[in-house]
């Protein structure tokens, strides 16, 4: 085995981890080889999503926060998931400028998952490029993403800590509160605190965290941090209420019972995935969808029978179980 | 039969409707009962997609444009897949009252897709209940959802016209522009048109339309419209506009082969949903994920290695294929 890229991607060789996350996201067979050997020495990054809606300045604070986190001493792995991230090369040049000072940092890893390539969708993906960064030796990964779309939401919810950036004026907080992003946040950041309205929006936020803890009494009290990222103002103290949070989650148990959870769901959408796409394949190469299709479109077949058709034939599912799921087409 | 309910939607029973779509919504296998017989009674409804990012006023020109509708004599379903929408309850109390007086047209049926509930993802379910809404009788549907997230991109492509909704000042053409939402907007609506900078976005888009075109020489040049939805200004026009896209889609062939791709993509999804939540069910109920997670979190096992075999035993393809489909796991 002459190119042993788990053994190099261990040792720290971001070249051997790009050419595997390539390979994830072409959902080329390769890297089927090499993730589970890199699986045993994955689970000791720290994992942090920064999510929230465009114009939020998500971006500028997690090149901050990555910055002041190096500042600590640690490496850094980023996983932009927004397709509007300047990560991912869809800003202005002042943007860019600023983020490939980060990526001339070898301490730094950046990746990009703007691409819509990702059959699977881009919480597997994600998931993937999650570990290979962490057997890469970072020790803390930032997930950059737009907290809209239940993907996005799949997404958030790898991450340790998960903070939600909310800017006064763009009137996304009450928005935000009913999209169930509320519940998902463990950290606030009111960015660009100097704006008008910057109290206003936190005391919203303060009123409703408050409501939500009498309603039901919370072990954690997520903090409500202002910050103002281009002028790098309350990002240390950001990195702060995300190393309180990890402290909280380890002194109670919950890190074990957030990552047995987070694993779960991933393993499911794993099994879901690999399914889907070996049903596909099979589908789309003996032109059987096609004719369907044309049949569907005639309504001389409805999409439902043939759904049940095609799955009861690739289920190898007991006899008595088989015929229990045939017998819901008559009705 | 007593309780005919196919009978009983083409007959325009609201209510009928409103009981299937709580079937497929809880996935109870009695919607599929009913959905192959209203299957070959769907296909009449002119399908458009509402879409742009939070606080562009989409909900507010969806209620204007269905009014617009109406008045000329048309029935209508909205189904509103934004979890921020008015339609789901998540707004102002002056939208909500606006709402009601729409709901209470029998000819206007508003449904709201917003709870997180669906294990297939939204984009299959809004399938589904466009069929629904279809069958009942309605003679345009509109779909309104934020254009961010992959599963928001699938549910606009069930849309036979799509109109991405921008507004000056939100800073989202550009991010819309990286999106990919720019491709797949048949009709750009700049909202809030008496809003500085409202010209500056239309000569923006105007200007990347132009670019588009002469790179690639299209068969439909999207008109870029303006409104202010909110003083009902523009909205006519954006009917005509919506009407000239279906004209087009008609004498040209494309309206049979865009419903064609969806037809295509949407079974997919169907058969796709269906093998996985046959494949969870089983799973789940057997406690075996339940152990697997326990090794895999201990890094006995990892999960590429358990997805591999669970898939495998699940499948039931010819010998010599599944030889060929382990083959991969061996390095």
């Amino acid at each position: 085995m002459s190119d042993d890229y788990a053994a190099q991607i261990m040792e720290g060789s971001s070249r051997a981890a790009a050419r595997l996350i390539s390979w994830l996201e072409d959902e080329d067979a390769r890297a089927y080889e090499w993730m589970p050997k890199l699986y045993p020495h994955t689970g000791r990054a720290y994992i942090i999503g920064i999510t929230g809606a465009p114009g939020a300045g998500k971006s500028t604070l997690t090149d901050k926060l990555a910055r002041t986190i190096r500042r600590n001493g640690l490496s850094i792995g980023i996983i932009a998931v927004d397709p509007s991230s300047p990560f991912t090369g869809g800003a202005l040049l002042g943007d860019r400028v600023r983020m490939s000072e980060l990526s001339n940092d070898p301490e730094i890893y950046i990746r990009s998952m703007a691409t819509r390539g990702f059959l699977g969708g881009t919480a597997k993906a994600t998931g993937d490029v999650v570990k290979v960064l962490d057997a890469l030796g970072k020790d803390v990964i930032i997930i950059e993403t737009v907290g809209v779309g239940q993907d996005e939401i799949d997404i958030i919810g790898i991450a340790d800590t998960t903070c939600l950036v909310l800017v006064p004026g763009l009137g996304d907080a009450i928005q935000s509160m009913k999209a169930g992003i509320m519940e998902i946040a463990d950290i606030f950041v009111i960015n660009k605190a100097d704006k008008p309205g910057a109290d206003q929006l936190c005391g919203e936020v303060c009123s409703r965290l408050d409501i939500d803890s009498q309603i039901q009494a919370k072990a954690w009290t997520p903090p409500v941090d202002k910050a103002i990222a281009v002028e790098d103002i309350g990002i240390e103290e950001l990195w702060q209420s995300i190393e309180g949070h990890r402290k909280h989650l380890q002194e109670t148990g919950l890190f074990y019972e957030k990552r047995r959870n987070r694993t779960y769901q991933e393993t499911l959408r794993m099994i879901h995935n690999e399914l889907f796409r070996v049903v596909r394949e099979s589908l789309q190469q003996d032109g059987r969808l096609d004719k369907a299709v044309e049949r569907i479109m005639s309504r001389e077949q409805d999409p439902y029978t043939l759904m049940r058709e095609i799955v009861g034939e690739w289920l190898s599912i007991p006899k008595s179980q088989k015929e229990a799921y045939h017998e819901g087409t008559q009705s």
